[in-house]
């Protein structure tokens, strides 16, 4: 999910106003200090090395009626501990303020996100607990750094583009819901149960390695397109490479699109896009989609004869 | 403001609930770690000697229609810095959740907030922002420990009970809007803009001096019962001694009561609540409001000759 006020949910903002927003943010506020600022990156770095990511969620936005409570606490857990690891930090602690509408149920929401502290190997370490018209869901993860920052501006020309697993499953589903079909449970299960990469993170930073890493919540091209802008790369996007996940493809054939096109306008995934000397990616045992090159932008090559030389 | 899973505002909850959810969560969520854990004290301390404070408020449950929203952005900020500051950590970094409803005046409340992270030297490290139903902050502060913790359980038989300021001003503004009346304004301006008196928590943990420090954010009563449960001490309040707010006793007379209840009773008074020996109270220049006994539970003494010795 977006922290440090940067990139929103295409689904939750007019981007534009988001923009605004958080522009009018940044610039009234004092942001000196991090070695990782506000606004650069998917989670802020502090000087001791501390790497912490903030993120929210509401049910009008965020929580469709089939996400079931225990499920949304893991999801919601799940979200805030992704960007410390694509970060390349070792998530450690989680904290969380939730604003409680009528609707929920508070101890199927509390187990779903025990579960996912214990997944992520993350402690409680406070919050705050109010009620309200809307649940809210604010929480804070804190980790410490290994090695260097995995930051978004570290790709190069001659980088590969890789991915930590298949995309597409949780806008599959959405998709499904929203028009009335019936999703097999694995594309719940990708949908409510993300797992991000953490180890994947943590590891590439420990080793040294330099890598563009960011999770893929707002979708693969949005990414693709953040690390090329904030890289001054262009990233070329191999479409028949782009592994998809199970399920997507019978949602694909209702609405007449390609399955890829699912992956590549998604949101939600929780696996990593990582840029990175192609060695890196093949020992990482990561899914090489595409290429890094000079220039701007995404191409997406969807016939491997187009590919460019 | 609440945080660590504790004690919460009485206006915003029934306790009972409250303590039963907070116990369901703690129960529930790993809490290893930590050197002062979820639940402990005011903010959490890491064990790299960070302290970390989470809070929330609503608009249902903390906002008046009378508080503008540049003082809310303010109000804000304080209410998280503050028990950072209790538990002798220098804030320096900030994050902050936003659900944005339809009411609020963004600019202003932004406009608020940067001047609460200027008085209080901190930096945006990040945050999110979303839309929603209800106006949800919910803010993240992150200081350094200076010293030891200034833990709720340091107080001591034969020491002195202070406090940093007058009390009342917040609780009293609150019942008069409650019942038509027009405050003063300097009663609003205690309520609105508060300066949680971070310095003296920072350079008593500076000091290496013992001693328990709560913020009053919930009451004088509630926050002297909750060190003498902690520290397994008597509090005796002295109630001739109690420093009350200017414009308290206005408000006083129209409800006919004692303006020190107001005071005892109040809640969002954003000075702290001091348990030491007698010399640092002194050396500090803080107000001397009662006194630490062996015993239990708080006693308020309303005449000097009933003072027990």
């Amino acid at each position: 999910m977006s922290s440090g006020f940067k990139r929103p949910s295409p689904r939750t903002w007019r981007p534009k106003e988001e923009e605004e927003l958080i522009e009018l943010i940044v610039e009234a506020c004092p942001t000196e200090g991090p070695r990782v600022k506000a606004g650069d990156d998917d989670a802020a770095v502090l000087p001791d090395g501390t790497v912490v990511n903030f993120d929210a969620m509401t049910r009008s936005r965020h929580v469709p009626k089939e996400l079931r409570d225990r499920d949304l606490g893991w999801k919601f857990v799940a979200s805030v501990v992704s960007d410390v690891g694509a970060m390349g930090g070792e998530p450690s602690f989680f904290g969380f303020s939730v604003c409680l509408d009528d609707e929920v149920d508070v101890e199927q929401l509390v187990l779903g996100i025990s579960e996912g502290l214990r997944e992520f190997g993350v402690s409680l370490i406070g919050g705050d607990v109010v009620e309200g018209e809307e649940l809210v869901l604010s929480g804070t993860c804190l980790g410490k750094l290994k090695g260097e920052p995995l930051l978004m501006s570290n790709a190069r020309p001659g980088d590969v583009v890789a991915v930590t697993g298949p995309l597409g499953g949780p806008n599959a589903f959405v998709r499904a819901i929203l028009n009335g079909m019936e999703p097999e449970e694995t594309l719940y299960e990708r949908f409510a149960r993300p797992r991000p990469p953490v180890e994947v993170g943590v590891e590439l930073a420990r080793g040294g390695y330099r890598a563009a890493v960011t999770d893929i919540s707002d979708g693969l091209l949005a990414e693709a397109e953040a690390i090329a802008r904030r890289s001054g790369v262009a990233i070329e996007i191999h479409t028949w490479k782009v592994p998809v996940d199970e399920g997507v493809e019978e949602v694909a054939q209702e609405f007449d699109v390609d399955p890829v096109d699912l992956a590549l306008e998604g949101g939600e995934d929780y696996e990593f896009l990582i840029c990175g000397p192609e060695d890196v990616v093949k020992e990482f045992g990561l899914t090489t989609i595409g290429r890094v090159t000079e220039g701007e932008g995404v191409r997406i090559v969807r016939n491997p004869r187009a590919r460019s030389e």
